[in-house]
């Protein structure tokens, strides 16, 4: 029984083992990354998502600990949310540790979080695991894949990689070490799968440095550069090119003032002297002396570009003779967004710099030849594509079976499925219970999938509130109902359809036996239900109210 | 005043000129398409988008005729919305007419329309305006361009165009007319800006046939190949390979059954005899024997592929062994579903073969170096970029103005800006009250920007419908308030909030002085919004209702 390994990815049905994943051996078990994901367009009013852990409750003392492999907010972001819980070390780099305590410090919960650094090459021993840290390249420096030792061979986890021979921070992936691991045998290798779509190798950051020269040398007026408050490197090329080019930098957006704060504390970023700026100075330089970083990447509306872009920013609007550079690249989902900002930035004047022009950004995540690669250095027994959608995964196996791992020695899970492996074999176990836990608000995990679908009918046709009056002695349904709609149909021009419904529910409750309120209430909804479609073709959502007369 | 020309792109926010444009000189007014759109993300349960109008209708006995360029539904789909107010006459290809007479009927309005059937280099006179039409290349049969001619010379509306010099039917693109235009003196040019963000040039279709052949060959199982309905040529290409291969064709998805019906009655699709069989007649042929030619390219849900991977398809579920083709590239916003749709496939066994693996899409408007081509040619004295959104403008418009286009000719502007050209000089003028019209259910115009805005607030945290009683003589609020809610919090767990929620509400409205219905429904609506942020930190929709006591 101690000999039997069990992989479990922790998640719902979107990328899977990026956010969370679970080893156990034994009794003990060690847990990696623990991200949240953020909302895809059908989680409504969803703030956040975390990875269903409640499986993992029952057996929490057997929890040795949490290793992180970067400080990404899919990696890390969870943390607060899993202490409440159980509270276990965590293991990490100290850039990945400084990202943790940022956030950790809004939940008020830094006192509490036993935190250990680690370097490159240290071997951390978890109950029967031994974690050894080794050195990949990601969008954001120190990104760590890990070696677990176990009796039955090393798992080897690729953290979120590409190999990047001329990284602008750090080394370079730790190729040395794979080599070894792929001399002594390599049990499972678990592999980001991102990029398994694209075809060759991804360009190494240091391209972006070019890039940016480009656009600093061509642009006459300042120059917004916006991308992800994480990728720290990214920023330091940033400054270095304002640097180059004689122009002092502001930084604007949350995230990036805090992001950018820490790492210059920990020494990740290195601002000259003088060059950094309060964006309220800006106005007091001329434009060819400007740069911006800023947040809102991604299109969301409430972050500095979405707000530099319609004008509703404190300190800068975006004019003609701005250069602005979209340092990022939209995640599926945020095209429309992002594109619409881009229409608004041009509206303004300004000239929009994107990764489809110039390469102002490249991904963090190996392609398919860096797949093959990593494959080729460790030759595992088993693989087990991991950080990806489904469909990535499968393609990242069509490789790895190309190089000749066996068909059978491939394993493809969704989230929540436990992964067996022997001595002698590896299979696909019971799948846990659980899937995403939603955060709305103060709330967090009180939004299931039937609120999502309420509001789904809300969204797509509006709301009618009824309320009528029952007799408290016939039962009867007495006076004349009430009704008020949102989202429904326009009601200056379309008062006609309420009037209707309030005439045909009279007439429908005049002749009715005594009901009670709840058969009330659901005659109430048929009516109305059918009434309205057969009106206008759509289908609110029907909210019955019964009062009861007074005594 | 009759040497007046005016130019109007009608539209709401999307892409400028590409439903519909307007042009007019003196008495008379031409439209260019009349088409819809579909709609954004955020236009919560809108079927469809119409361009409005309505600022057309004051002099709508002006209207000489109404001009399609081709037949895909943003040009020509809004055309039985628009019958219904003013019938013109309609001059198009015998296929574009045929997509209408599908559309038309539909909406039983086949019999009114007074349509007429042009070829490529006829000439309609209408009015002031002499329409021609020559042939340009796009991702449909008879993709027309127009040459305007006027007292202040011609004006070429290029269509939806690219230039394809091997294109798998129909002729190239009319180089000969575009020259011959150059050396006559073009005014305004009014030309596709759907790629002016692409470098270089859109390969031919052509490309697609090879890789259909590899796709073919290699495919052991079905082979289902998902497109749009319209693209006849596409269609084409698909029989050609199962013919090729030895394959029978079955074709599902309602739009798809339509278009090739008519495509076929047309002789725009060459079907060999015995080729096409039915749907339910599958199960009769071996796996490799099989071709399905499916709507859904676009992760519809309704539609064939979705229904395929889901296993809620009559005829088809897809299996291992089945290749699925996604020949066609997701439309920005649709990205999402159409990964999750692969998700599905992948995880039901099947093959997937998207545009990023091999060419089997390629895009039906012009690269940037196409629009070089177009405008060398042209040499326009006035430039106009349309079809594209705004950065799509813009970025056309650099272009132009790179290749010599004086700055001051060049105008971007957005949907419903009048353009004014005389002999001498060109300006933007007023714009034209208007934007959208959505259709949602049966009704046509009857959701503004209030009932959008109240969905978005539904899907944002749900609603919560409240019903108290107001004694008729006291005007004082009586009994117990009634509470449901939906789409707020999920309810079993949080009853307590609900009823926390009561409690607070009867301890307000208990000392309250006489108040009148009105002011008891804003007092409710202001007492629970503030207790439900409180206690929950959402913001939901809440419909008071105040009922009256029996007299």
């Amino acid at each position: 029984m101690s000999d039997e390994l069990i992989i479990t990815p922790i998640g719902g049905l979107g990328e899977i083992g990026k956010n969370m994943m679970a080893l156990e051996l034994g009794e003990d078990i060690i847990i990696v990354d623990c991200g949240v994901m953020f909302p895809e367009g059908d989680m409504l009013g969803i703030d956040l998502v975390l990875p269903d852990f409640a499986f993992l409750m029952a057996k929490a003392d057997r929890i040795r600990g949490i290793v992180l492999t970067h400080g990404h907010e899919d990696h890390i972001g969870a943390l607060p949310y899993f202490l409440r819980n159980v509270n276990v070390p965590i293991y990490g780099s100290d850039l990945t540790l400084g990202l943790v305590k940022v956030r950790l410090k809004e939940h008020k919960m830094l006192s509490v979080a036993d935190l250990h650094q680690v370097e490159m090459g240290d071997r951390v021993q978890l109950g029967a695991f031994e974690v050894e840290f080794f050195s990949v390249n990601h969008s954001i420096p120190e990104g760590m894949g890990l070696v677990i030792r176990t009796p039955l061979g090393p798992v080897v986890h690729s953290g979120d990689f590409k190999f990047d021979y001329t990284p602008v921070q750090g080394r370079s992936a730790d190729f040395a070490k794979l080599a070894e691991l792929g001399g002594e045998g390599v049990f499972v290798l678990l592999a980001d799968s991102t990029n398994a779509d694209s075809p060759g190798f991804t360009p190494s950051e240091r391209v972006v440095s070019e890039a940016f020269s480009e656009v600093f040398s061509e642009a006459a007026g300042r120059v917004i550069v916006v991308t992800f408050a994480s990728l720290v490197s990214r920023v330091q090329q940033v400054v270095d090119a304002a640097v180059r080019h004689g122009r002092k930098v502001a930084v604007t957006g949350f995230s990036m003032e805090k992001n950018t704060d820490m790492a210059q504390e920990l020494g990740y970023l290195k601002i000259p002297e003088g060059t950094l700026i309060k964006i309220d100075d800006i106005g007091k330089l001329a434009d060819d002396k400007v740069t911006i970083l800023a947040t809102g990447s991604q299109g969301e509306p409430s972050a500095a570009l979405a707000r530099m872009a319609a004008g509703r920013h404190a300190h800068v609007s975006v004019r003609a003779g701005d250069t602005v550079v979209l340092s990022a690249h939209p995640i599926p989902g945020n095209e429309e967004m992002v594109g619409r900002i881009i229409n608004r930035l041009f509206q303004r004047g300004a000239n929009v710099i994107t990764d489809q022009m110039l390469p102002v950004h490249v991904s963090g995540h190996a392609g398919q030849e860096e797949e093959k690669l990593l494959l080729a250095m460790t030759r595992p027994r088993y693989f087990v594509p991991i950080h990806g959608e489904l469909r990535h995964l499968h393609m990242h196996a069509r490789t790895a079976m190309e190089m000749g791992v066996p068909r059978d020695n491939v394993f493809v899970v969704e989230n929540g499925y436990q992964l067996h492996f022997t001595a002698e074999r590896g299979w696909v176990g019971e799948r846990m219970p659980g899937g995403y836990v939603f955060v709305d608000g103060a709330g967090v995990g009180d939004i299931g999938p039937s609120v999502m679908r309420n509001r789904a009918a809300l969204a797509e046709a509006g709301a009618v509130a009824v309320a009528v009056l029952m007799d408290r002695e016939t039962g009867l349904v007495i006076g004349e109902p009430d009704l008020v709609s949102r989202g429904f149909i326009y009601l200056p021009e379309f008062g006609s359809v309420i009037d209707g419904a309030r005439d045909v529910l009279m007439k429908d409750l005049e002749g009715a036996r005594p009901l009670g309120r709840g058969a009330i209430a659901n005659r109430v909804r048929a009516v109305l239900a059918r009434y309205f479609h057969e009106q206008t073709g759509r289908n609110p959502v029907i909210l019955p109210l019964v009062l009861t007369s007074p005594a």
